[in-house]
């Protein structure tokens, strides 16, 4: 029953887990590959430990702006190897108010990593709804495209990391 | 604003921090003390770690049942120092569904214990609410009723764990 309420994406990345962990948590990289192009991340925070505060601000050039946001709340961070956060609670653990689009229903991201070898990296991230309407409105927002084109950006920023720092 | 959602619990219990932790964290004790008498906790699941479960039967001479209730999640444990957990969340980070009585709104526990000397422990019990109808709803439920009986059954408790192991 459980897979039935997530969304999954997976990928093998062609970048080192150091830099896939580091282009992940740190706000400056995460600006850079977060919004699936032409969207734009223009504001990230991210206090990376249980109960900090997770939250981005896209735009798009169709006028497309999520403001400020509702800001999330950072679950479980085991460094190069899971993080954890969800939109269901904010900073501090305190329950979040609905938004509107991503932030009208809550979800729980989990997003792991492991090293495949060679200097690349697997990458899962497994987004948790409470039931199968919200994984189907999730869905048809465009999940598979958006996240898929995110984690792809994820790789070529790490890959861009690691040939800076060859 | 922040404390104007919140709703606050504050005892002096009569029985060291090491006894109060423990009868605060074993589901055999919670049995005991959880449930203002006389109602009656009549299941307990609580895996002490971040993503664990915490879920209550509660039972009342009234007829009252929680059933088998919306399961938790256990967000931050530190030994003898805090233990947080939220019906937001389910087991894993799973967002929840609303239920039925608290489990109508979602709130967030954050429990906090400190040695106040003599063998006495400093008890703190915050409910964290998304809004204030969600507090005041929690309010009229008997919040400082409920929880305060409920703090005073722990001290107790706790206080006859320490006789008996004197």
């Amino acid at each position: 029953m459980t897979d039935k309420l997530d969304l999954v994406i997976e990928r093998t990345l062609d970048a080192p887990i150091d830099l896939v962990w580091e282009t992940y948590t740190k706000p400056e990289h995460i600006k850079r590959w977060f919004a699936p192009r032409p969207y734009q991340i223009t504001e990230c925070d991210l206090d990376l430990k249980p109960g900090g505060v997770f939250r981005i601000r896209m735009t798009g050039p169709d006028g497309f702006d999520t403001g400020h946001g509702v800001p999330g709340c950072v679950l479980e961070v085991s460094e190069r190897e899971k993080l954890a956060w969800t939109s269901a609670l904010g900073p501090g653990y305190r329950p979040n108010e609905a938004g509107v689009g991503c932030d009208s229903f809550p979800f729980t991201a989990v997003v792991t990593f492991a090293d495949a070898g060679g200097g690349k990296t697997a990458y899962k991230a497994v987004a948790m709804h409470k039931d199968s309407a919200d994984r189907e409105t999730h869905e048809k927002m465009g999940f598979q495209e958006g996240w898929g084109t995110v984690a792809d950006q994820l790789g070529e920023f790490a890959r861009e990391l690691t040939t800076a720092n060859a």
